[in-house]
């Protein structure tokens, strides 16, 4: 046993291995790598070449805050407690005992530093040696102006001269809305820094310029003019996020350490567009995701089509450090992560172990209530909407936009939306959403409303194996929204579920 | 300027003005003060012989952690972010930057000391000097055992030793429920130490025990058999309280501070049975409150029938102190309390200023997601629902309780409940209810089913005036459940309330 732990020690030692893990912020597929054929990525498009592209890879929340704490801790929202936004008067937080990956890291001498956006706390539960972020610079500074980036983590790589391996983290702000807060930049942003008067200049970014004709629009906005004007803003703000990427790498290789470096890119949620960001249909859920290793080059450029999930991202950088996960308790129960190692995918893509993700959303700002549970394999997606009679929030970031506003007008004047849903049915869903998205990938033919065609049994499996992961992620809305779960006292070890539902019919209408 | 600071200093070192809250758990109106004649309480009848007995003091929100933030802050849930329990699971916290009664008084060198239930956090948001709580103690002795109790604040008092005021603050855990978490004890911990087999002894303790058949049952609870019984465990756990009271009012005189110091007695909310605790009917929201000052006796045991709420002790206490309440912001915002000392009222009746309260509600329960906005004036009350299409939430607590068993177990089995509702009418309340108090005072009468009648103007002044107070207490929800609120770039100083609904007609059943 003593043998073997020189040999692991002397083995890191010697083959340095480093993390860096690169986070956009409300990015989707808009890049030849996931054949988008309009927006330009040169540099993820590099990346991609020396990467294993996963096709289907999920968030496993589409909200920010939350979805960054799943990122850092490989436990779904609501197992670390991060239910909803970080900032303001939202103000979420993670669990006190919570052993994310930076503090799991930092324990086990590793170098750990971020540069961008954080955006989850408390801080002690996300700590890092080296932290340039929101918290202590403008986030259009730290997270959009990629040549403050480049030297921000610079300054960390002039900090990292010892032996230690590291884990930089970089948590871009593009291509995030703006319009919201800054709205002087433009509705993306995609003016600041531009060298336009009164806008400022990023040295290093060349911005790309897209006609509003020539975007793709993807099957799940509308196809109007307002929308495509939106989109040209969202893809200009994308070159910012790619260029970036690209001084990152840069940087990493200045630094002698793009051999032994680890690469992960990824998006937090869905894009801020109808559908997208805040909701949990694969146009909210589904993410861009890279693997790289220097290590492991055979699958280099090819694609992957097992499920994987932002739960996966901490047991995969574990797995390449050799670190175990740490034994201990959240809430009184032992937690046991339910993510695995992508890293032996990198050598070959595998027959089974991959077959379902699962999600949970349960507010985005605090106003914004609306807990779903989602399980998904490759045919089908079961979703939970727990507050389904009330309408589904709009941010206030998305309410404002360009896009937005013109679906409610379209709406209101009753001229063609020229989209494939009407908001009526957004802001409504039913208690139960069962899609077949093998042949409906756009979830359009809610089965639950086709139970006797033979779905019936699909709908009873998928919901036990949902009901299963609540139970081993700790849910406390296992029983929401017609019952109550009594875990303490006398069941203690033997949670329950109780309910009025049976004697009250308390949702009677499905 | 020099001169009146100095004579200020003076003045308050002369009198030595200390302070001391005694705050009940889920305690109501079962004692001889008001008008209880079967439940016992000496005690409290004596402290009420020397104080002012407010008739119509509400809780700012019924819920524990909540309401305590409240009572601590002087600032609604919805103002200092304490929007739900602080404790496990939910973990609601106030904001990093309220600045707190414990906070202002250490700042301003008083002497500050709490035993028993804290339960509101982070903890550098409600620093004491002295802590014997939750936190480092068994809930149950530093809450519950009275005898422990009365230990804990001779401590304190033998702590201070200085010439400092000092402000104590007491947290009873009685008469809280306990058969969700300590079933052994009973539904309300009334065995606990009660000298029976198994049980332990608190010496200070003589349980007093009731006959079912003589309590008084509430008009808002089922006059059952089952719910009598559960009321006469609750008296029994009042008589703890009750003797706890006794105590510590002897511990304050042995340190020679009975004629010294201003006494508050208060509970966090309604009592927990049905329609009391996390309701904003008077049931839940009407509290037990008796102030007394050694300095203004002349209306002692005297009743007042003006409205006054649990954010009035903020402003009472730091007007007793002669301190000014600080200037900070919170969320960017310019905190100005909306409460008012009540020192003058223990002069004399006023004849205005004290017309109306306000209260507001989230959660309990991180499950239980049912925001309320309330304003009561001496007629009429309006009750704002706004998740009103989903159901009522009954917490762990209360459900498994034998009182709820038994009203699940009429409604199902349909025999009579012996209530005055049904729990249909519970679950589902309507958007708006209208009450006028003073001719419908068990708010059974919704006004708003009879607008027509001359009662429109009601409404829509009310209204108005909820809306005001949300606006000056910076409430999050202001726009909810309708609109998104727009408070950041362009509307970051004329914040705004968009709506889809105009367009959409979302609630198109009112």
């Amino acid at each position: 046993m003593f043998i073997y732990l020189v040999l692991i020690t002397i083995f890191t030692n010697i083959d340095c291995k480093n993390v860096l893990v690169l986070i956009a912020d409300d990015a989707g597929f808009e890049t030849k790598v996931y054949n988008n054929t309009v927006c330009k990525t040169p540099n993820l498009n590099k990346l991609a070449e020396k990467s294993v592209i996963f096709r289907n890879a999920f968030t496993s929340v589409s909200s920010c805050s939350p979805s960054r704490s799943v990122i850092m801790s490989g436990l779904p929202q609501h197992q670390n407690g991060m239910y909803g936004l970080h900032q303001g008067y939202h103000h979420f937080m993670s669990f006190d005992e919570v052993q994310s990956l930076p503090l799991i890291l930092k324990n086990n001498n590793i170098h750990t530093g971020i540069v961008g956006k954080k955006h989850v706390g408390p801080s002690y539960v996300y700590p890092f040696d080296f932290a340039e972020t929101e918290e202590n610079h403008s986030i259009l500074q730290v997270g959009r102006n990629i040549t403050y980036m480049k030297h921000m983590v610079r300054k960390f790589f002039h900090h990292h001269n010892d032996s230690r391996p590291f884990f930089l983290y970089i948590g871009f702000h593009d291509p995030h809305r703006c319009g919201h807060t800054n709205p002087q930049y433009g509705a993306f942003c995609e003016k600041f820094g531009n060298g336009e008067p009164g806008m400022g200049t990023i040295p290093d970014w060349k911005p790309v310029k897209y006609d509003s004709d020539e975007v793709e629009v993807p099957y799940f906005v509308q196809d109007t003019p307002a929308a495509r004007q939106d989109l040209a803003k969202q893809y200009t703000t994308i070159s910012r996020l790619d260029q970036g990427i690209g001084l990152i790498l840069e940087e990493l290789k200045n630094a002698g350490h793009d051999k032994d470096t680890l690469i992960l890119y990824s998006s937090d949620n869905g894009i801020p567009f109808i559908n997208g960001r805040t909701n949990l249909y694969d146009s909210g859920m589904g993410e861009p995701f890279l693997v790289s290793s220097p290590y492991q080059t055979k699958r280099n450029g090819q694609v992957s089509d097992i499920l994987v999930s932002h739960v996966d991202i901490v047991p995969t950088i574990l797995d390449w450090f050799n670190i175990p996960y740490p034994s201990y308790k959240l809430n009184k129960k032992i937690v046991k992560p339910t993510g695995k190692s992508l890293l032996p995918v990198l050598n070959s893509e595998p027959h089974s172990g991959y077959e379902t993700v699962f999600a949970s959303h349960n507010l985005h700002e605090v106003t914004m209530y609306y807990p779903m549970r989602v399980i998904r394999n490759q045919q089908f997606k079961l979703i939970q909407n727990i507050n389904y009679k009330m309408p589904f929030g709009i941010d206030q970031d998305f309410f404002i936009s360009d896009s937005f506003q013109d679906l409610l007008n379209r709406t209101r004047s009753g001229i063609p939306t020229h989209w494939f849903k009407t908001l009526k049915e957004y802001y409504y869903r039913q208690y139960w959403e069962l899609y077949d998205i093998k042949s409906d990938p756009k979830e359009t033919k809610n089965l639950m409303n086709h139970l006797d065609s033979g779905y019936k049994n699909v709908f009873l499996s998928l919901k036990t194996k949902l009901l299963q992961w609540q139970n081993v992620t700790s849910d406390p809305w296992i029983c929401a929204p017609w019952g109550v779960l009594e875990d303490a006292g006398s069941y203690k070890k033997n949670p329950q579920c109780f309910t009025a539902d049976n004697y009250l019919n308390l949702h009677e209408e499905l």
